[in-house]
């Protein structure tokens, strides 16, 4: 009998911010980071499971003593019968009562809870041999459901709704699966429209997006009014009419500036419009959203649980819903957000970039395509071209579209050397 | 000049789970304890500025961590300057923008900047030689107005707005502080009601409570139905019909579940109904508060922040407003709350209990009192008679009523004996 024997953290911080990578309206010098987590067993296969949050800097090791707090929970357990119940494992983790104060289901407790629901993700997926993508896809319609806490959600989704949904997309999973295996999954790209970018580097960058094959990109603004129109023309003239482009404010508006500006922004033609404002504020994403229609509002990377999702799709507040590998509670709850956006029908475009999020979340949106929503339509996964040499199992993004991948596990482990030579303090 | 020169901190429990106080429907064992924050000066005076999280137990190591986290920020300051514009040094640690990606604005981080703004207070209110809640009161209303961060809350409550409530309160500010001084504030309590208590307990605590002057007792529910029944017939029985009494659920229930149990307990007249489902869940209170009119729905205690107490008034999804001193970012962002509270016309009965809430909150009741709103009317400090022997200046609760504090400070330092019996670990 196997049993999980260690939890290994690592605080492991990439330098991004002398580049300005990743800069936006609220985030002026990120250094992407990963509070890093390893659950090691002691079958003796080599398998380990692997998992991450992903931060931008300071605070990395907050993060870190928060995963060191589960240890408890899961060193000494049995690894088959952890890895048969994983529904189980979530609720343990999730309702731990005194670990529970600390949210409740949200923010650094929550996410290293997500950290370590995605190791044993990635360990189960590695012991069947799988891509976790394809794991999911092969459970049934029950199994998936055990996975999902109903629990504040049935008001809106029930598990007999959920399952019903998973029966209508269970008798076209074989043709799904191959069609994507064959063309892979669409994505857009945020290379070129980081906000501290020049105008010449970013009229380069959509040029370079154009001839990859994206039809969408995505354009950092809410820094200053004037240069955002300045560098959308340039971004529309360079990619064209037929090319698609988001706008991404990084929560930097309040209702009355959302609107003013979107309206100021509207005659590029928007794709749509990223965290206009506060990711907790539901009512002022209904208004804006109201607003400013058509051009569809969308939000995910910073909701922290699948509680203010629901409330999200039930206001109409979104149009677009971006999942987040790493923010909410792991794969169980990014399940249930899924399932959450097929009943509403609204289509998900799973947050990327950072650290490790695009081979992360692609598993996510895969899954969702073969046994959830059964469409590709109006969904795109994010790609952005930085930090992928550090993984085991690198994304592979070709003429636009993110290819499945197919070695086993969740796309969550970091080359060793990668975290020797980044590690922290 | 003086500096802040150093940031101690101490994971302090108390192993309350021995005696089952504190036990309600979610929180079978709390071992309530403190994640600790003192700041340290070389004024020489020999006055410091204390604070902290309240957490129950497991994590609290990771409340601490992230107060340490807060040194580089603080350490080093020019005490003056940083005490002179707390509005200032809130806005930097909230909007830091590497630990705002922790949250944001949520859960342990915000939680940390919480203690250390407090602690801040703290010091500002020795140094004056003031309890917190009468200089809070002798500020102008432009003074008040600029401790708060109006982003994302201008679709409710403008800086004018504010600004107009605070001067309608001015002139009877001094009439007002002198009945507070002479009568006290309003109590309730929570004693009698733990879930961990049999039946002849129960009985016999709300007799005290009747004895001791109280004219409102909360009893948890959530657990067993005909149990909340039975255990609100004693309670009523006990009591008489004078006696108000609310009821706390504790987040136990979804929508369905909340009105048909508040429904079944109806007939025992309830003051409230507190925190019925996801303290995140704006709609599903909402719909609650909608369906069991005329018993108000209270919640406050787990509100991450202002803009979700924003939202919640907005959709009336609550009637009774229950602030509490260390799950938001501070004075600064409770001040923010109240003044929401005022704008939208509900009552503010903070939550206490704990570990030093009592001791911190009153300051926040009477200066909305004073300053804010100027009424009692409808409102009450809550009031659990555990764990004030390890403050300095402990509570003073007599006839059902908080005297005002007259030391200088916000109530918020433990005894060092105490902070060294308990230290964790």
């Amino acid at each position: 009998m196997a049993r999980l024997i260690a939890l290994q953290t690592h605080d492991v911080r990439f330098p991004t911010s002398q580049t300005l990578d990743g800069s936006d309206a609220m985030n002026p010098d990120p250094d992407y980071s990963a509070a890093y987590l390893r659950l090691r067993t002691d079958a003796g296969d080599g398998l380990e499971g692997h998992g991450f949050v992903f931060t931008i800097g300071r605070g990395n090791d907050v993060q870190v003593a928060a995963l060191r707090a589960l240890e408890e929970h899961l060193v000494g357990r049995d690894v088959d019968e952890t890895l048969a119940d994983l529904g189980a494992v979530w609720r343990e983790l999730v309702h731990d009562s005194q670990l529970r104060w600390l949210g409740p289901e949200k923010g650094i407790m929550h996410m290293a809870i997500g950290a370590a629901v995605n190791a044993l993700w990635d360990l189960k997926a590695k012991r069947a041999g799988k891509p976790l993508w394809q794991l999911l896809s092969g459970m049934t319609p029950e199994e998936i459901v055990d996975l999902v806490d109903f629990r504040y959600l049935t008001d809106a989704l029930t598990r007999e709704e959920a399952l019903a949904l998973l029966r209508v997309a269970e008798p076209g999973r074989a043709e799904r699966e191959a069609t994507l295996l064959r063309e892979g999954y669409p994505a857009y790209t945020t290379t070129p429209g980081w906000l501290g970018y020049d105008d010449d580097k970013l009229a380069r960058l959509c040029r370079d997006a154009v001839a990859e094959g994206f039809t969408q990109i995505k354009l950092k603004v809410g820094g200053d009014l004037d240069d955002d129109v300045r560098r959308l023309r340039i971004a529309r003239e360079v990619c064209g009419p037929d090319v698609r482009i988001a706008v991404d404010a990084n929560q930097r508006w309040g209702v009355a500036d959302a609107v003013r500006w979107i309206e100021a922004l509207k005659e590029f033609d928007l794709a749509w419009i990223e965290e206009p404002t506060s990711p907790d504020d539901v009512l002022a994403h209904a208004a804006i959203a109201k607003a400013v229609a058509p051009v569809p509002v969308a939000t995910g990377e910073h909701t922290a649980n699948r509680v203010l999702f629901k409330q999200f799709l039930q206001a109409k507040a979104l149009g677009i819903l971006q999942l987040d590998a790493t923010r909410v509670a792991g794969v169980n709850e990014n399940i249930a957000i899924l399932l959450l956006a097929a009943k509403f029908g609204v289509p998900v475009c799973p947050h990327a970039g950072g650290v490790g999020l695009c081979e992360a979340v692609q598993h996510l949106a895969m899954f969702d395509y073969v046994a959830v929503s059964g469409t590709t339509e109006g969904r795109l996964i994010e790609f952005v071209d930085h930090l992928h040499e550090h993984f085991v199992t690198p994304v592979d993004v070709r003429d636009g579209r993110y290819h499945a991948p197919k070695s086993p596990g969740a796309g969550t482990e970091m080359l060793g050397k990668s975290i020797v030579e980044y590690e922290h303090g």
